[in-house]
């Protein structure tokens, strides 16, 4: 089944990940071999870091895990969809989405503001507590 | 604000296309600045065709045209999410997306058939008129 899958040259295939329920688009990485058969056989998302040139257990410092819901492969073999149930948030930034500005005739947009997470409060309310 | 928007090194950044009311992800494919531009004043896809190595007007010649309904920029500027009306399938199989087989531990599987568009329909047909 793996032989159907088109790496580029650098050995990687585009992967992106959308909320299986909401269906909202959540963000694009890339997999080499490796993430894609850890991401088919543990049902966790593991991706392939560019900048890191490594594994990307997505969730695995961040506890934002996306298990794996399905797993689709596009006409011509050189990209992944991959329909996922998040247990928080896909974007550093602490938003659902890395897709949160719109291009627009005015400039960019933000779209959504960060969700109010757990340890987004801390991250926000760790440095007043020196104020009080 | 195109500033923001970061191309690799063959100046290319990867551009998903998902259906604006349904929010079923289309296709995934590739853009230059060039299209980019196109896309952004003219309100219909155009895509950059990494094979034919041009400028890819999606539907100039299937007539299957995607119209912008929102652009959106993800979190570190290197990939795009377009919110598309289209007017038919993605797809070249006659699919509405290109996403249409699933990665199972029993193989590859369709999930979904050829859309009975009148293209298809007379792609179907035409073979048939020299047996009645």
């Amino acid at each position: 089944m793996l032989t159907h899958i088109r790496y580029d040259s650098a050995g990687l295939i585009t992967a992106i990940a959308q909320h299986h329920a909401t269906r909202e688009v959540l963000m694009l990485a890339w997999m080499n071999h490796e993430a894609l058969q850890e991401t088919l056989t543990t049902g966790r998302l593991c991706y392939y870091s560019r900048s890191r040139q490594k594994l990307w257990r997505k969730g695995e410092i961040s506890g934002q895990i996306q298990y794996l819901v399905e797993a689709r492969l596009d006409c011509d073999g050189d990209a992944l969809l991959f329909l996922v149930d998040p247990t928080g948030v896909a974007c550093h930034t602490v938003r659902r989405s890395c897709f949160y500005r719109a291009l627009t005739p005015k400039g960019l947009i933000t779209l959504t503001q960060p969700e109010k997470t757990r340890t987004n409060f801390i991250r926000i309310l760790l440095p007043l507590k020196n104020v009080f």
